[in-house]
């Protein structure tokens, strides 16, 4: 394993595909120029190569521990985190006035590839520290903002999320951690969380929780729920860590992969917290959180697909069996397909970022509907292809991937969380189709009519690439057009399918512009795309139209294999 | 975790979906009747369900290990295997004449799927047994056979399959174990195997070897391959183990599943062997334990999947998120689909095991042809649905089955291995467009004229369903003349898809049949299975068709994400 960031891929796409420059014309962002841009990824790129893939597998051999109540990480990883915080990458998009760079979250969301790619269990830290600094800069009041901001983008301190409960995952609504006022404007946080990554360690000094509960006589479901700042150590009158605070780590999750990612069961016992925003609003700050760890989480989908995909290339290079297996034509159609989908979904992830940057810097309507609109596709689509990437990684190796030394199972086992957590992908669809499509499908209209502009501008230049994407294009907007006369219950039993049809189009809508700007290489690769992974829609948009009959035909008991009952 | 084995179900395949019932016209056969056939179901069930599915976590925690050359075996395995043995399922298809009960080979795929829902890993250790035995009743002498098939078929023995190298894998020409004749009659054996599943263990009093090697001499590649039998303990005169032989377990592999069955590095330092079959006749004999292995590993796939569906099904049933997510539209969508895919899994490898019993009761060519054109359908297709389902079962658990605890992690990391071994999928899949389109197509097309005839035959009865499949089969049909028509090289560039889409069209027959037959369960079984699953074929034919120019004109650099090269 030697993963070699993509630095070129990513420049490329900025510069090429998706409207980074826009991004860079805007006043906001005006310093993100290309030769900026190229400078932070080459910098980073360095220390993903050179620091932070080499500690990848040390994570998984020797996963975090808790010993004595505390988390010890694994080897390796205090440094490999004080090279990302002293890099300054925790505060990439961060507020200059904080110590943050102020760069866009396109160069943030391509450094978290890179370095997802590199170390996945370890790069969670800072993507979780990230969502944090996100939802205090938004939410928080201003003597929180200055405690807390510049020792969270300094990486000094880390942040975590505190959402889930043993009854409460998809259903944040059902949770029951309290939160009771202590009379001096702090309150009393009691309550089990789940799940909580990066829920302690020992490489920071202090570790940030963000805790959702519930204020007493707080309404019930999501509008009675707070946010609250509670930090492992209470910072005393100089802003350094002082006395412990009333919470522990009980226990670590015994986990598929991400074993260098000690995943915590937290218990807030009484514990000292500051709320955050309004009371009863703490869902808004949430999806704040949320929505830039979504973005964030379809980038981890991609950076481990490359990372994978690299190790298979290498290893079909050197791999002989009657000649090398990179020439035998299945062991191509996997390798070819894996890097065109890798391209798809790292264009649709930094397309997503750069909306989400013109909105920050313009305001405007329809940047934030297209940014609102792709988050879930680029969450659930860069997740799939980094399963599918890494399993397709693990056949190339034949018996060699089953065997853990050669580490193409450690990317599956690793990168299968991520069509899980911050949502799993059934509910990114559901939002898609649901909140999303809740325009009227004006969001997506315009972005397929993009898509159809495109495919009208390289009809000369590449015919048959642009009539495939211009069919394609043609078949979504009538499927969407049919799924919006639907009821939601009905919408949500093809929401899946759905999604993923969207994402293949505007994967080939990427590619072809790549064919336009490119060289022989992304025109070949443009062909492969739409050869062998945009017909798939065809199938995809059927199942995303079958409705719901057929389901509700079945019977639980059938379901479980009883057919008599 | 609790797996049920599934008897019902298999048994309604039996009676109503694949000819099992002209298997039981046969002379050879007659004692197959229906109660024979569900009183064995019964039996094994009630073992898998109540001996063997409870051993299968402690397999996974505890995995075999070695020590001081030995191979001790997970806790409780020695007893599973003994029970196993004892109920006369090593030998449930082998020669009355050894002690078997020389009943069908869909009953002993029955039973082998059970087994390895159950238990994959101890499950590994009769199915490698039982490719043995097949491999001595065809090849052996008599006096092998004598020795060898009582104590093979008691259990009292297991057996292995060593062919792989290391620098012999999908290549097994390239292999360079010798064996050199010692002028007793007998031959001394040296090389190295890897990846010899249950290479060693203490359940079983001899562990015997079947080693492909070369003699002094032989042709290059696989025309130059013999095989040997090369026993653990050297059988004397009363057929007991006596003196230990010259080989060894230098380690066990460290996998990503199925921890239970050691996977043996083992090494021949001259070990005494006695030939099996005739000198550079040993590709023959390994087929023949190979494509009883092979439909047996396309068992295990579905036996897995079975096993992950039905705990997936129990946690959605038993998990409230705003009400039970069973009832969720996304989440019935996977389980239904699952459910379906492993209906037509389970007949498609019945009906591969009827077409062999009918082969071996009739020797008739087109049953023999059948049998050929089918075994790598229901091994690439079992297998990959033992994926699919394993993979959705992870996933319908949330967070829960990330956390290894479940044990819903524990059969994706199993079953993941089941489309490497035994040839991958890929190597199947070429088979299938090579090989068994050797013939014209006529395996083929006599295969689609039946699905054809199916649908005209339930048009009036189900005009929708049979509508469905009767357009999947033409389109399969013209896909088929297509491929026909072209070199070899380009058919492997399509060969997986071109698998995966003659598997569903069968499946879809399959399913129509049991519409056909059974209830309204059925029935919404095959509509599920027509709208969601059958439509992806579209995608996949045309992935099939897409030829290899697309995939040659992309480099080597290019798939390693060098764009510049």
């Amino acid at each position: 394993m030697s993963y070699k960031a993509p630095v070129a891929q990513i420049d490329f796409i900025l510069n090429h595909v998706v409207p980074f420059r826009d991004v860079a014309a805007t006043d906001r962002f005006a310093e993100a120029t290309p030769e900026t841009a190229t400078a932070i990824l080459d910098e980073a790129g360095k220390l993903c190569t050179n620091v932070l893939a080499p500690l990848n597998r040390a994570g998984d051999e020797t996963p975090a521990r808790l010993e004595n109540g505390v988390v010890r990480s694994s080897p390796g990883f205090a440094d490999g985190f004080r090279a990302i915080a002293e890099g300054g990458w925790v505060g990439v998009s961060a507020d200059p006035e904080f110590g943050g760079m102020g760069l866009p979250q396109a160069l943030n969301m391509a450094v978290a590839e890179m370095m997802s790619g590199a170390n996945l269990a370890l790069q969670l830290n800072p993507l979780l520290t990230q969502g944090q600094i996100e939802a205090l800069e938004h939410h928080a009041s201003d003597e929180i903002k200055a405690l807390y901001l510049p020792r969270l983008i300094s990486g000094d301190w880390s942040g975590t999320m505190n959402l889930t409960e043993p009854g409460a995952g998809s259903d944040v609504g059902a949770l029951v951690t309290k939160a009771e006022p202590a009379g001096d404007g702090t309150y009393r946080v009691t309550g089990q969380k789940i799940y909580i990554t990066w829920g302690d360690s020992d490489v920071t000094a202090n570790v940030c929780h963000l805790v959702l509960a519930r204020l007493p006589g707080a309404p019930k479901g999501t509008r009675g729920i707070s946010l609250f700042m509670v930090p492992k150590f209470i910072p005393d009158d100089a802003g350094e860590p002082g006395v412990a605070n009333s919470l522990k780590v009980v226990s670590l999750e015994h986990k598929l992969g991400i074993h260098g990612s000690p995943t915590c069961v937290m218990s807030f016992e009484g514990a000292t917290g500051w709320l955050v925003g309004a009371e009863n609003k703490g869902m808004a700050a949430m999806f704040t959180m949320m929505n830039c760890a979504r973005l964030g989480v379809g980038m981890q989908g991609v950076g481990v697909a490359e990372a994978a995909l690299q190790q298979a290339v290498a290893y079909a290079h050197d791999r002989n069996q009657m000649g090398p297996i990179i020439q035998h034509p299945d062991v191509r159609r996997m390798l070819g397909t894996a890097r065109a989908e890798i391209f798809a979904a790292r264009a649709i992830g930094l397309a997503c970022a750069t909306a989400i940057d013109m909105e920050r810097a313009s305001g405007d309507a329809d940047h934030a509907a297209r940014a609102a609109f792709l988050t879930p596709i680029a969450k659930a689509y860069g997740t799939d292809v980094g399963i599918r990437v890494a399993d397709l990684g693990v056949q190339v190796h034949g018996g060699m991937g089953y065997v853990e030394e050669t580490g193409a199972a450690q990317y599956l086992r690793d990168v299968r969380i991520t069509s899980i957590y911050e949502g799993t992908n059934g509910i990114q669809a559901m939002d898609l189709v649901g909140r999303k499509l809740s325009d009227g499908g004006e969001a997506a209209m315009r972005l397929l009519d993009e898509v159809l502009d495109g495919a009208k501008s390289a009809q000369s230049a590449h015919p048959q690439l642009a009539n495939d994407l211009w069919q394609a294009a043609e078949t979504l907007r009538e499927a969407t057009q049919s799924l919006l006369e639907r009821d939601l219950t009905e919408r949500f039993a093809g929401a899946v399918p759905y999604l993923t049809a969207f994402a293949r189009v505007l994967g080939g809508h990427y590619h072809l512009r790549a064919a336009m700007a490119g060289g022989a290489a992304q025109q070949a690769l443009a062909r492969v795309f739409m050869a062998r992974v945009l017909p798939h829609n065809a199938g995809a948009l059927a199942e995303a139209l079958a409705g719901l009959d057929d389901l509700t035909g079945i019977s639980d008991a059938a379901l479980a294999g009883d057919f008599a009952a």
